[in-house]
Parts: C-alpha cells; structure tokens; sequence
C-alpha cells in the first residue's frame, strides 16, 4: 500500500531549511508511512523508570496500532511486550497503569509471567507447547530513568546519545524521583508539527506569557541574536555551573538529540509564576536551587527540561496523520511531599498553559497546511532546529525507500 | 476495488484451528470483501414475524450500506425491498418500526403498495410506466417466526436449516409470541469476533457472573471436560425431554448451523438471576418449566436461546470494519401480561449485563488484533465452534475469489 | 489518485434527464473530483460585500481544505487570499469575521498588509526576499453585492451571468443592506442533493408547510400544471411589475445560472409567518411591498431570494462527501432598526423551518442513494432545473477528465 516512489519523489523535492512538502504532514499515507519508517524502527520515549518502580508494576501505551506493555519483572529489571494475548490476540492489559504479580489476559485467562513466558493456558490439550506462545518481546533500554523502547527487530544503536546525555542528567538523579502529575492532551494535528512546534521558541514571544516570565528565548549560549544582557547572564551562570561541576555547553547529538544548560532569567530557577522554585526539597543532592534547566530533546518523540527542583518529560505519539497525543510528566524528589514541598498547581500551571498555547499552534499549522496554496517555506535562524530534525526526518524516510542520502549540515 | 488475489493469498494463509489472520478482522478492505462475499450473498436473520404481526407492519434495517424494509403484506405475507425509492433513490421508511397501508416516499410522495409495486407518482408524465418503477425486492423465508432476508439475486438453499432446526423450535410456537423487549448494542469491533466471541463458552468462567447462575459452560452432550455432575446432569434431562417428545441431541448443521437443547444448572430453568423462571406463563402448550433451551445459531449472523418461557435472538450486522451492531429480542407468550406474568428487568437483567461483559471482550480482542505482533492463535478444544465458523467463512470467501476449497473438518 | 477513466465511464452511464449514477452521490474518491473539478475552477459565492464594510473588514471560509480570506481592503477594494501563511503554513485569520489593520500570522507574527504583501517578517535573515512570500491571491468578483471567489489560474468568465442578473438584482440595492442574521447548518449529504433539493419545488407540498403560506409552487411564469388561479396572480402582478420598470421574465441563464421574478400567493409579499412584510423599511427606494422575490441561483453553489424588504443568500461548501454546509444570510436595509423595523425572530423563522426540512431530505435522500439498488431514477417535468444542473455538472467533470461533451438540452 506504501508508494515508495511516491515517497523518493517527494523527498527529492524537499529544500533544505526550508519545510516539508505538504503530503508530509496531511497525507494519510505518508502517516503509514511515518509509522512503519519512524515509529517502529526508532527508539522511542516511553516513560520514566520510577512509574513501574516495584516488581510487577505495569505502565501501557499504543504505538500506532500496536499495544505495548511496559512493566519492572521480578529480578527489578524493566522489560517491554507487545500487550496482545498469543491466543487469540486479545489485548491483555486494559489499564494504563496497574500492578499485576502474572499478566492475564482477560478473555480466557491465559496466564503470563513477568518475563513474558506463557506460565498456564486452561483448557489446552495436553500436547500443547506454551514454550511457543511467550508474548512477543520489545527492546527496552533505561537510560538516567528514561525508558525507551524499540519496535525493531534490530535497534539502532543508542550508545551516543546514551554517553552524551547522562553527564547533563545523572546529577539530577532521576532514580529518586516519582510522579507528582501527568497530563496527556490530544492535538488535532501531525505529530511532525508538534516536534516542530517544540523545536523553537521563535513562536514564544506572541505566544507564551506565562513561559517567558522564566524561560530565555535564546537556544544557543553564543546566540547572535542575544543581547549584551543574555551574554552576562550566560557567563554568570555558567561560571556557578563550572564550579559545581556541572556541565552546560550543547553535547554533540548531531541531529539525533540535543542537550545543553541553559539559564532561566535572572532571579528566576525554575518554571513557575514568579520564577521561585515549584518545590523546596530539591532533586538528588543539590543544594543549589540556580541550575538554570538541561534542556533534552531527542528524535521522533521527546523533550525534557531537568530543573534543580523538578523534571519535565514529554512524550509525543501519533494517533493519526493529524492527531497527536502528547503526555507530560512532572517528576519530584521521591521524598517531596505533597502540600508541604509543593502544590500540583504551583508546580505544572506554566506548562498546562503552554501545552495548550502550542496544540492550538499546531491545530491551526496543520489546517493551513492543508492548502492548496501551502509551499514549503523558509526556516528563519532561530529554527535551526527545525533544519536538523527535518534532515533527520528526510534520512529516516530515505532509508525506508532506499533512496540514496543527500549531504547534511553540520550539527550545530 | 477489492483485491481478490490478496484474499486467496490470506486465505491460503490461514491454518485450521486458528484464529484469522490479521487483515480478515482489521481491515477495511477486508470488510469491503465480507460485505459483498457473506451479507450480500447469504440469508441474514432480519427480525421475528411477531414483530410485523399486522397488515402494513414494517421494520427496517440496514445490511451495509443497504436500506432493506420488511413487511407484512395484505394477504399476510411477509416481504422484504430495498428501502430506497425509485425516483431519486430516497429512503422511504425511516423508523425502525411502524405501520403503513401503503408506503409513501417522504420526498415526493410516491405511494408504494405493499407488494412493493408503484401505485401512484403525482406529476409524472403520462408516457411514464409506473410498471418499470415498483420497489426491488430481497427474498424472504420465515422459519419458526424468524424472518430470514437474502439480497443475492439467487440465494442459497435453506432446507436443511429449516428441516434441521424445525423439530426443536416449534413446540415453543414462536408464532405466539411477541416482543417484550429489545435492546441494540453498537460494538467496537470486527462483526467475526462478535461471533467468535458468541461461539465458545471459555471465557464465561472469566466474565459472565451473572449468566453462569444458570448457564452450563459445556456445550456438548457428552463434553470430555465435563464432570460426573454435568453426566448426571444430561442423564436425567434428556430422560425427560425423551419423555416430553422433545428433541436435544446436535442436529447435524456442519459448519453453517447449530441446533441442540443443553439444560440449566440443577433446579435453574430459566436465565434469571435465581433460576427461576422469567415469566409465569410458559410458550406455546407448555406445562414443564425445566426445559433448557435450545441453543441455536446460523453463519452468519444470529444465535437464539429457545426456553420454556421465553425465547432470546441474537442478530448481528456489521457497520463497518470495527463497529458491529448487536440487537436482542426477548419474546414471550403473545398473552403474558407485563407486571403480572413477567417484569421486564427480570427477564432482561442477565443479558443485558451478559451483552455489555462480551461487548468489552471483542473490543478488546480487536483492539489486541491490531497488533504487528499479532499472529493467529490456537483454538482450544472447546472453541471446536469457532473452527466451524472459520472455515464456513473462509467457504464463503474462497467462492467469492473463485479460489479452491481446501478439505474441511467433519462436523462435530 | 483520481481514476479518470473511470469518471469518463460513470459520465457515459449517465441518462439526462434521470439522477446521477451512484458514484458521483456517494463515493469518497468522485468527492475528489468534485473539489478539483469544480470547487477549484468554478466562481463560488463566498459572502456578501455588505459583511466586510470598512477596510480591514474580513470573513473567512474554506473551499474543500483551503482556508480562504475575503477582506476589504484600505482603497475600498474586496481582495481575497489564501489563508496560510508563507512562512510555515498556518492558518492567518482563526475567526469567522472580524477586522484587522494587517493580517499577522499567530503563529510567529509575521505581518502582510491588506493587499497580501508581506510586510515584516522578523528575525528573517538579511537575504530575505519579501517581495517573494505575499500572500496567494484568490480571484474576486462582485456582482450586485454578492461577493465571488476563484481558486483557479485562470477563470472562466462572469461577464453573462453579471449582465443577466443585474437587472433584476440592483433595484434591491444590496449595497444598502446589512445582515440582520445568519446561520449555518451542516446536512449529512453529498453537495449535489442539496443543491438538487433546491432546484425543485415537487417537494414541497409534502414537506414545507411553512413556507407554502407564502411560496407558489411553480417555477415557470406559464407552468402548464399551473391552474387558472396562477394564471390571473401573473398576470396581474407582471401588469404591477412592468409598470414599476422591475424585470420577471426569465433570463437566459442556460445552465450556469437562473433568474427570475415570480409572485407570492395572492396577499403575500414576504417570507413571513402571515404572508406581511418581514421589515417595515423597504429595500433601496421601493415603496411597493408587493415585489414577489427574484429568485436567482448560480451553480455551483448558491440560491438566492431578492424581496422587497429583505434578501436571502443561501451558501452551500462541501465539508466531505456526505458533509455539506449551508450558510444562510437575511439582509435588510441597512437603516433598518431591530425590534422597531423588523423582528429576527418573525423575519427568520419561514426558511429556518425551511432549512431543517431540506436538510433531513436530502439526508434521508444521500442514505437511500447507499443502497445497491439504487438505480437513477427520472426526473419529473417540474424538476427541469435538476437537469439542467446535472447536464452542467456533467460539463464540469467531462471537461475536468477531457472527454467529448454530448449534446445538452436547450435552456428552458
């Protein structure tokens, strides 16, 4: 059903730096397309390690049409599988968080082991062989408690990315974090918008007020944009970054992923109304609250801010070529406590905002695009990310269709 | 449209005693197929002849994409045509049931006679035969008070259902029956699972409190799974039955139908949530309560439990490759009085609650089926029904491809 | 993807005089070729010029999935664009109507002037050439106040219709008016049966009772089904009219368009409850209520009534194949004063009534078309204008798919 051709065509159309041909974000088959090239070769986000934390504890999610369960088996290692039954291929685990000493599908109850090992199935004859019907499992990789998952039956490598995030966020050690709050919001658009939308803040200032009260516009420590008032506020905050030991400037992620420090403005730690912090037990050892945040994005399908006092993980995930389901997560110091270290609403009020600024963002760039009269346009400078994940958009659909790839930028 | 190689190579696919492959459940185009290979070839139970007791009473359904009104005519006949008007192609009956002395288009009044022919088209020219024009009409048989439709121009043979499930039904002398409730349920989910999921009693031990009060999981006379209990059970209902002159052992439908009377639980008669009866006043000349129920279904599209005080028809149709509509009818003697022989939440509180549990199982199933880990599973032996049904299916599939019947099982 | 050969088959199955064969009503992909065939080369009736007074004034619609803009702009002028911005493509202007000194774009603020030029687009590089990204024109045309769009390169001409219908229209003076209502309903129908529904009155004895108070059925000044009543209104109300210089007869529109002045029953002279005037302040300088209505319509998509005290616009937009949108507008003098001149309630209610019954008719129309037994059916002698609008959209598809055109009937 895929027209590969179709497909070479319209990426040899593609301009660099400039947006993508518009069957990319409106055309229901280019959305196959996406799912089968991107969403299950790729490594993607799925959640944070500390939501399945003991044994037997299950987190679910959909990638395309494809159930997954993501759950802590008994030896505390984190394990993945796709959440159908190998009988009759019933979906077996129906909520999108639970606990579960076996996993039993609720049709016939065939009983499975943490590990996937099909334990008993009633009613079967007696030369039945459950060693053939394990459930099918999923690449798992956990990395600064971030699970990441991989439809593919030969990963890609994430040693890279792995090696190059973990000096950022070790220091706020994820491990002892939990939940304080998770939102997901459906956006009526393609979820290549959505990255795209996150990929820049050139839309923050006619967008965002309640964000730009903390967050500095500028990506880039040397930003030619910025003015004589951004370069002391970076040279201030990374001289107290170097002290700690912490390190700020932008790892090199290629277009794979992007990581760097970056500071809030002055007087400002953390994403809250008047910039104090959102909680007072800070993450990990710290006791330093002026952290500015780490800010992590990594292709198809996240981005991450890692604050002194709180984390933010967001996770996209097609539901259609123009419905996007986009979760947020707010993480805490494990021992934080509600009401005493902080309030939900202190906490997560600037980006339950923001996300609903950007989904109407996004909705009304999908609708434009689908005219007759849409030409891929130009990035401005500040979009610079926008061109990386463009390309790197280009070369995973390339290698779907095989076609040959064209030269890239330099990373950043 | 449809692609007629594709479905023989699916067909060649698939493995008896399993599960359909994917597509068969999943997608659109496979439902295309199914419409035109199984609806609009096949009998289709439409509705009970107790229902359009009356000259000029009519029901309507859709089959697909296809209007169809049944009728009773002035001579007592019942009639089936295709709801649509021959000027310009209009439904004409738009209420599920009514009653008309003749039929009148909404549109522009074009007045049907209820053999279907054109009476009177106001403005039409005088050179206009209303001959060419009546309403096209959809072969009928009724069997035991059900009225069956077929759209084909030359439908199959139904005399061996008829002469097979004859002897079992007619003592309930549905013809004196009528409606005293009815109920449509719209499932998320393939119409076959919907029939899978009616064809096994596996998971009733999971799902079904309130039907297992009453229902026995065995569905077989001499059921290896079942113990001394149920032999004994069998023993002294048939001696019964044998005695009453009613029959209960399989008839030999093969794989299109089943007909069989299987008893309650001990002391249970009817499917209440004591046992006990659901209307004071039992069917036809009955005086013995403690008859079972004869427990029949036909490929396609129904399964009907015939008691000693009530009778229940399943009937199902699908609305698209995910959405299925399930309607239940529960009759009981046409002079039983509401509120003195029966009370409409007792009669219909175990099914109802049965309905809603299998509805949740097959959209489940299907939402699991969409799965790329999907992979046809093993029917366990009680599911020997669901074997049956595959293979009627995939008969039914190879004559519409013009591909090869492979060689079939015998029949239970 | 769009097949036209098959198009060019369905356009020789097709017998004038008799409703479109199946596909052209009910499948998705003849939808396809109705936006390119005729919504992207056809003048559509977009608003009236009244909705967009003062420079900067503007309303928005979409044309299949194109966002358009219609606005005012600083000389006086109505202008079109698209309504997607050239940087990233989203949608400009979000409202229906509204008023804008310039045209920003939400998404990163970038700022066209009201002629389409871009004006600023910040943090756009040196290099960067705005004269290359204004805004995509939409042809415009204004007809007696009645604002035309095209999306095609080259538009086919409007100088008949303009000359055929000015005559009738601008004693009405549309640029005098304002709206004193609006409304717009979605019907779940293909376009085409709503535009059909409107081009006969056969209809309407069996459905319209409100608008039959006022509304004489026939369509034709010499309607030969009409009765000596309707002979002697004609005549004495065309004897008022040709002394009052108000043209009726018919112009000669072919297939494009129709207009004409016809009378109201004897005593009535508006759209109203009783037959009696809607507004008290007569349009442009009539002193006369006693006008009949012009009754004007354009294919492809608009029907217009032109009476002596008000004026109806009724806008129809496909939303999908089985979606239709239809906008009504009532306009009154534009010193008329609510709730001393005139009541929305009295001047609205006539075609709001109107409105819902057509379009449960053409619903009910665009379901039984689904049927597999729908066959096109003949159109009576007084639905002539279905034919001629189906030999014009006939034209419109062979034309689209380049196959010869047959020989049409003569106009009227």
């Amino acid at each position: 059903m895929i027209d590969r051709d179709r497909i070479s065509r319209l990426l040899a159309e593609r301009r660099e730096g400039f947006s993508l041909p518009q069957a990319f974000y409106v055309d229901p088959a280019l959305h196959e397309a996406d799912l089968k090239a991107v969403f299950e070769t790729e490594w993607l986000f799925a959640c944070n390690s500390c939501e399945i934390k003991r044994p037997g504890d299950y987190l679910t999610l959909a990638v395309g049409d494809n159930p997954i369960v993501v759950l802590r088996d008994r030896d505390g290692g984190v394990r993945a599988f796709h959440n159908s039954c190998r009988h009759r291929g019933s979906r077996i685990c129906g909520k999108e968080k639970g606990r579960a000493t076996r996993l039993v599908c609720p049709y016939h109850q065939w009983v499975y082991e943490l590990d996937g090992s099909l334990l008993n199935a009633r009613q079967m004859p007696d030369d039945f062989d459950r060693g053939e019907y394990g459930l099918h499992p999923v690449h798992v990789e956990v990395i600064c408690g971030m699970v990441y998952i991989c439809l593919a039956q030969s990963p890609p490598d994430l040693a890279r990315f792995r090696a190059g995030v973990t000096p950022y966020i070790a220091p706020h050690m994820p491990d002892r974090t939990k939940v304080a709050f998770e939102m997901t919001i459906i956006e009526e658009a393609n979820w290549k918008l959505v990255i795209e939308n996150n990929r820049e803040c050139y839309h923050c200032a006619g967008n965002h007020p309640e964000l730009l009260v903390t967050l500095v516009e500028f990506a880039l420590p040397d930003d030619p944009r910025g003015p004589a008032q951004f370069k002391q506020l970076m040279d201030a905050k990374t001289a107290k970054w170097d002290a700690l030991g912490l390190p700020h400037k932008p790892a090199d992620g290629g277009e794979e992923f992007r990581c760097i420090r970056l500071p809030f403005h002055e007087g400002a730690v953390s994403f809250t109304g008047d910039g104090g912090p959102a909680c007072r037990k800070l993450l990990g050892d710290f006791t330093e609250p002026d952290l500015g945040s780490v800010r992590m994005f990594r292709a198809p399908n996240n981005w991450n801010h890692f604050l002194s006092d709180h984390i933010l993980h967001f996770r996209v995930l097609p539901l259609g070529q123009d419905r996007t389901a986009v979760r947020t997560t707010w993480l805490v110091h494990e021992d934080a406590v509600e009401g005493v270290d902080y309030e939900i609403e202190r906490l997560t009020e600037v980006w339950i905002a923001t996300n609903a600024q950007d989904a109407e963002l996004a909705e009304v760039n999908h609708r434009g695009i689908r005219s007759m009269a849409y030409r891929p346009g130009p990035y401005a400078p500040s979009e610079f990310m926008l061109t990386h994940f463009a390309n790197w958009y280009a070369g995973k659909m390339e290698a779907f269709v095989g076609a040959p790839s064209p030269v890239r930028i330099a990373a950043e």
